[in-house]
């Protein structure tokens, strides 16, 4: 144990300080006062970037191709477009962990320079920005994984994900925030710091993909990339207005992401997509990654070709109102009835989801999270000898101290499996296609305080693709205000009553807008998020900004 | 623990005892005496199966579907003759736990009926006759896994597997036996005692899926089933002239397969089909299954439909002489010179393959077979007081006597990984498809002597797909005498020599067949069945039976 861990986690922060591009700093003089809640406007109300730059860090992923591809834009004014708008954010949101602007500029330089020699781009997603956790390893940089003991661990390969992207054309400008241990919906560690929410600034952007989700809420970039075992991809997404995707397990290749707990496998994380303005541009990186056929490679992953479908209006879409254990907030249940009425009016058969044991899930999870008792994550946290942070000790708190013995993680596991079939079997027997249903207990989350994950766990554990999308809808003081009903709401339990607690009233959670959650059966990445692309479509009218 | 678990064994025996259709018995003085060694031409020589039986219990699964399409067989007389050549075989073998006759009947007669009313099969598996390894559970039935203390245990549903097979058409007439543990390459347990091999009754069948390789190797089915983690349908296949194909993990469904250490994922086990006569029945069996999307159901399958792959000469074979280890028995290496010779002499090419760390790759699957140390078993052993038999003693050695912490566990599983990416990249590095190598250092192991796994295991921890045939050619006095040189061979260490000294020579394995696998790069099932066609085809000539 470090007696100054301090000294190591300053490390971290150096390799955050020496890389920010300080041309495009804001001066302090010209950010907005701390006591600003949001600051999603501030883009464009500060003055700072041009119509132009505006314009182009409004774009989806797909546009800016589809532009760059005709030649009317260039990579290098994407990609600068978005490092200044990223660097903007990160001083007001701190969800940066390194920039990398020298080479997102060199690397943007070598595809223009292609794409002039050729007339063609080098990949689907040429010139494309991607902002990534800090956790996805890269060639010849730290990786802490949200760790003071990691500050200055180097690898000397890039992540498989990260060599395909590339390939396709990606260009990373930056690596963003995690919470120590990666295991809170919520961002804060010992060595950058919190993160903090776009669009209210004393509440969390979600976690642990939390900087991604400050990334895509501020369009630091059109995508980000994610880490997901218990809703650290949709969490924040939902948190922060913007998209994200939990892919079924074994798709995504995993190889150079590093986390504490290497080679567990009791429940599987996943590496996803999130995307600040669309479902499409998940589709659009899913596609770029599995089209180079990642399992020649990682040879776990399941052989499968990402599939085209279309969006089709012969589903069947139920709405899963609350969980059974936790009562959604007001402005949630707001949200799935606005979807309901939307969705019956386009004529889709919308029916409602009575959860199937959810708390047994949890149960499960909870438990193979930590098999170890969390041995493992504290052992990391004594290296440097940091303190542990509150939502690290409530996430640890799961494992009830108690070591499981081998035999103990085979019956959860089993008990996974037969949970897993059932819920399966569930959606075939109530002729369910996809469900519908929140991400959270409720809008984001105010600072420190989000500590229920089932309502995205639940997908985890029973491995269903699970997509977020903005409901377009935003906290309302008058319509989502506690009526009397509410205010005679009598929790199921202590836990049900914990986080009905924390709403209090719409004031609390200004300006936060209401993501929604679409899970398809178990492998039907491809058609969940083309029904998320449907649903979305019409429950906020989303249809995208094009130049 | 029982004071008399003898008692409790009797359970399992008379299950046995009392399904043995009487009607079918050979009289004992028309048996072969106990010390013939080969029984293989018992049945045409006895004269007691008609020469209409000896032609249907010659055939492959393929051609008798043929058959009963065309009307020319009935699925009674089908299932008729291989029950009594089971029942004949089960009496000079002791492979069969149980048997099924009067269902096996009514079924066919079901089948029969269906094809006079509509004139079409039931399925692709239709009337097909299938012995099944007894721990693959049966509704209504005892599930003993080798296990005195389970002899009573029945469980309510059949095996996913078998309601799928059944679904096909497929008869199931015989129960098989498995040794105590299902970790022997060998066939004992303490209930229906040992299982011998059919062409040396001083030799073992192998395991563990052992009554199935006896009932292959005496044609008592044209298609049996039995389970692999470190071999347990390859030896046995090659020991009694069988093929077996053990399919990549997650392709075909275990749902109701019992194990005592049910849940373990560490090392996966898989299911598979084997086959009396040929590779196209092994392909017929994967067809039957996955053509009815048995991910379905089981979720934590790969929804990966089975494809038709027509074999080609385009590919590159490499041949592993010796795994860096064990140094195969004269006769194993006279069947890889041989296989080389008429590969070679048929265009195919022909490389040598340089074995990877295959005792690391050993060292990783022998930790992980048990990383609770070998409790669990022990804890069923002990439910019933049972003594653990020396190959299980054997197998259970491999944990050492120490429980693995979750984080050795991890650690392992990373590994194990690693050395399954690298094996993979190797294959593509050195531009090889698929890789010949035996089975085992020798052909079928003498009773109680089968300790070296790492010929089939190595293929288990990479989780290549890999399939069993015979190379044509059996022990030969003269040509696999021990020659000076062989004499001289100086071991590379105490488990080299061990091995090799169980070789003495060719007379300790009168009459043995000598098997040979192939394996194929991880997922590409139907494409190392379709080599496995060429190449046996090749190699030893066999041009299947048909009517």
């Amino acid at each position: 144990m470090s007696l100054n861990w301090e000294s190591q986690a300053q490390k971290g922060k150096d390799v955050l300080n020496n890389s920010i591009p300080k041309q495009w700093l804001v001066p302090v003089d010209r950010l907005p006062p701390a006591s600003q809640k949001s600051v999603v406007e501030f883009p464009r109300s500060s003055g700072l970037l041009s119509t132009h730059e505006l314009l182009i860090t409004d774009m989806t992923a797909t546009a800016l191709v589809e532009e760059m591809g005709k030649g009317a834009l260039t990579a290098e004014e994407v990609v600068t477009a978005f490092l200044k708008r990223a660097v903007m954010g990160h001083q007001m949101l701190n969800f940066a962990t390194e920039f990398l602007a020298d080479e997102a500029l060199a690397r943007a330089e070598e595809l223009d320079a292609y794409y002039r020699r050729t007339g063609k781009l080098v990949g689907p997603l040429h010139g494309v920005p991607i902002s990534v956790k800090e956790h996805i390893s890269m060639k010849n940089r730290t990786c802490n994984t949200g760790y003071v003991a990691w500050t200055d661990k180097v690898y000397t390969e890039d992540a498989l994900l990260l060599q395909l992207l590339s390939k396709a054309g990606a260009v990373f400008h930056v690596r963003t925030n995690q919470p120590q241990s990666l295991m809170h919906l919520c961002c804060s560690n010992n060595i950058t710091g919190t993160t903090v929410n776009p669009y209210n600034r004393t509440l969390t952007p979600g976690g642990s993909s939390g900087g991604e989700g400050a990334s895509m809420g501020f369009r630091c970039a059109p995508l980000g990339i994610g880490t997901d075992i218990g809703g650290s991809i949709r969490c924040p997404a939902a948190f922060c207005g913007a998209y994200g995707f939990r892919p079924s397990s074994l798709r995504n290749p995993a190889t150079g992401i590093k986390v504490a707990s290497s080679g567990q496998e009791n429940i599987r994380g996943v590496v996803g997509p999130m995307s600040s303005r669309s479902i499409e541009d998940l589709e659009l990186f899913q596609r770029a990654v599995l089209d180079q056929e990642p399992w020649d490679v990682e040879t776990s992953l399941m052989p499968v070709p990402w599939k085209n479908v279309a969006p089709s209006r012969e589903m069947t879409v139920a709405i899963m109102w609350d969980d059974g254990w936790v009562r959604p907030h007001p402005p949630i249940t707001r949200a799935l009835h606005f979807a309901r009425e939307k969705l019956v009016a386009a004529g889709i058969k919308v029916v409602d989801w009575e959860p199937y044991k959810h708390q047994h899930g949890w149960d499960i999870i909870s438990a193979l999270y930590y098999p170890d008792a969390g041995a493992k994550q504290r052992q990391v946290l004594a290296q440097s000898g940091e303190p542990a942070r509150p939502l690290t000790e409530w996430a640890l708190s799961y494992a009830g101290n108690k070591t499981l013995s081998q035999e103990e993680t085979w019956n959860l596991q089993e008990q996974r499996e037969i949970f897993k079939d059932e819920y399966h079997g569930l959606m075939k027997a109530r002729g369910v296609d996809f469900i519908i249903s929140p991400n959270y207990p409720g809008v984001a989350a105010v600072m420190g305080e989000s500590q229920y994950w089932n309502y995205t766990a639940i997908w985890n554990i029973v491995d269903l693709p699970s997509a977020t999308f903005p409901s377009g809808l935003s906290v309302d003081p008058k319509l989502d205000a506690l009526t009397e009903l509410d205010k005679k709401y009598v929790p199921r339990d202590g836990v049900d009553e914990r986080e009905w607690q924390k709403y209090q009233g719409p004031e609390r959670y200004e300006g936060a807008p209401i993501g929604l959650q679409i899970a398809g059966k178990r492998y039907r990445d491809e058609e969940t998020l083309a029904a998320a692309k449907l649903v979305e479509e019409i429950v906020s009218g989303n249809s995208k900004s094009k130049l």
